[in-house]
């Protein structure tokens, strides 16, 4: 991994499935987490620690922590996204360390989200981090909603994004994701928040959580790229959306993310042939499930010359 | 117009249309014109002078240039795009006098599009270039196709795209638009090209034709803009994919860019929601033709706190 190489965290096995009404079988899940290592993928959250009866989806997210632990999968950073303390405990009863605990920078969608003032969030994330004494080994990593816009407040400012991520470094925190939870920004704003985020913060992890809701997923990757951030997550399928919508975005696809780095040859450790194989494996198991990547859409990216070799010859003009 | 905006080159009515067998009407074609010119679009590619046995589609260019032109659109720049002599010829009977020139940078391509080696397509720009003693207020872009790749011979290298950059300039061109003709190019490749375009001919006025087929216009046109290309071309629906294809992405989504653009806070002129319009109308007119634009499936973006204000609250999270 040299600097300029990105690492894609893949978040379909939780926010890619969390919409989804229809449960999943945890086989599925693991299958799909075995088949998505396999391809190179080195980051992945595998289930959200939520109230069964908010997300019955993740009924299971004490099984799928335990199994995906007992696969050991080399050089795989594995977390789970808790809402709570409540979350957290159970998660590291199921042996889970790494742990993102999520909280909006909007008032409203936080309250919305997860029942709580953004003051009561961060009393409960200090409660968390007392797990520590016990824990040594957890890492918390903080999901910050919101960040490039609120559907209910609309824009936010970065200072007010800056003015949290302070409280959380103060708290001995490291390991910061930035969402664009509902697909509000643009390549201009994300550039200003990344650069202050950088700037003011050189010894924190900073990681980019982005929606492609209005079709700027892959121009907001390069612009938090561009920027210095390294970490990008994205879901197989671009899955995420409302199930219920067609054609509704949700995550940047991962496909689609890794597609445009290696094209720009920033390597970024993944096979797409074999993530594309596992993203097409969970359409045939789930069909009627939103699917949303362009490179999935249009095929394997055509080879040099390959147009003319098999034969498929297409006439283009300017 | 400040430093920082945009202009969008509309151009549906020549590279929307023209993979679309069936004839569209010329006063389908006509109105679609009115309506993109009422929207804000002050510049349009309105059709194309090849000969009609190889594109029907254009059939009608003689009247549609003179229908248009007698529509005085003020403010609207208008072009037509010509493959040789002949079809400049006419054109400038039919009264146009800005005109592009179609030439790939790859020799089979050029072949295979215009029946041509780039050393013959030069000399018939000459010869084009020589109609200026009798129409002295002619305007001949260079439309340079291939520039961030060909299906025949993959990469190009920006050398070659220079050197024939440096031909025109010698000819007196000033007027150059960069072409990802099949869209194989992605965000590195084009700052590149475009930054050295820029810098060794600081007089020339570049503009930029992506082709979205493998999902990157936007971010493509982003690289570009941030190199400083102020002149995008696009087409509504992201039409001119093949029209056999469901789903294959044509040119990169007027609407789609201008949305970008202006979340941006860059200054495009066009009014998106009546492009829109205009883009539902032509899908009701000619519902078999494949439509790609983001915005447009996703509907008007949603302003700051509609979702509450209208009713249609939905549950996100991170």
């Amino acid at each position: 991994m040299d600097e300029s190489s990105v690492t894609l965290r893949e978040v379909m096995l939780r926010d890619g499935l969390q919409n989804i009404p229809e449960f999943i079988s945890t086989d599925v899940k693991i299958e799909l987490f075995r088949l998505i290592a396999a391809s190179g993928i080195r980051n992945m959250e595998i289930t959200s620690f939520v109230n069964p009866k908010a997300v019955p989806q993740f009924q299971d997210a004490a099984r799928m922590a335990q199994a995906v632990l007992q696969m050991k999968p080399e050089g795989v950073e594995v977390s789970a996204l808790v809402p709570n303390l409540k979350g957290a405990q159970n998660a590291l009863e199921s042996g889970m360390r790494n742990l993102g605990f999520v909280m909006s920078v909007s008032e409203s969608h936080n309250i919305n989200n997860v029942r709580r003032t953004t003051a009561e969030s961060i009393d409960e994330l200090k409660k968390i981090l007392d797990l520590k004494e016990n824990y040594p080994d957890l890492n918390i990593r903080v999901g910050m909603a919101t960040v490039f816009g609120c559907p209910f407040e609309g824009k936010i400012k970065p200072r007010v994004t800056l003015n949290f991520i302070r409280r959380f470094y103060d708290l001995g925190l490291r390991d910061i994701s930035l969402a664009d939870t509902v697909g509000f920004g643009n390549p201009k704003e994300v550039k200003e928040t990344c650069a202050l985020c950088l700037t003011e913060f050189p010894d924190v992890t900073f990681s980019i959580h982005l929606h492609n809701t209005r079709g700027l997923g892959l121009a907001n990757s390069l612009a938090a790229y561009e920027t210095g951030i390294r970490l990008h997550d994205g879901a197989i399928g671009g899955l995420g959306g409302c199930p219920f919508a067609p054609g509704a975005k949700g995550n940047t696809s991962t496909e689609d993310l890794i597609f445009m780095f290696e094209e720009m040859d920033v390597k970024t450790g993944v096979n797409l042939e074999e993530l594309m194989e596992t993203s097409r494996y969970f359409k045939m198991v789930k069909n009627n499930v939103c699917y949303s990547s362009s490179i999935l859409e249009v095929g394997v990216p055509v080879p040099q010359g390959a147009i003319t070799k098999d034969g498929s010859e297409q006439k283009w003009s300017i």
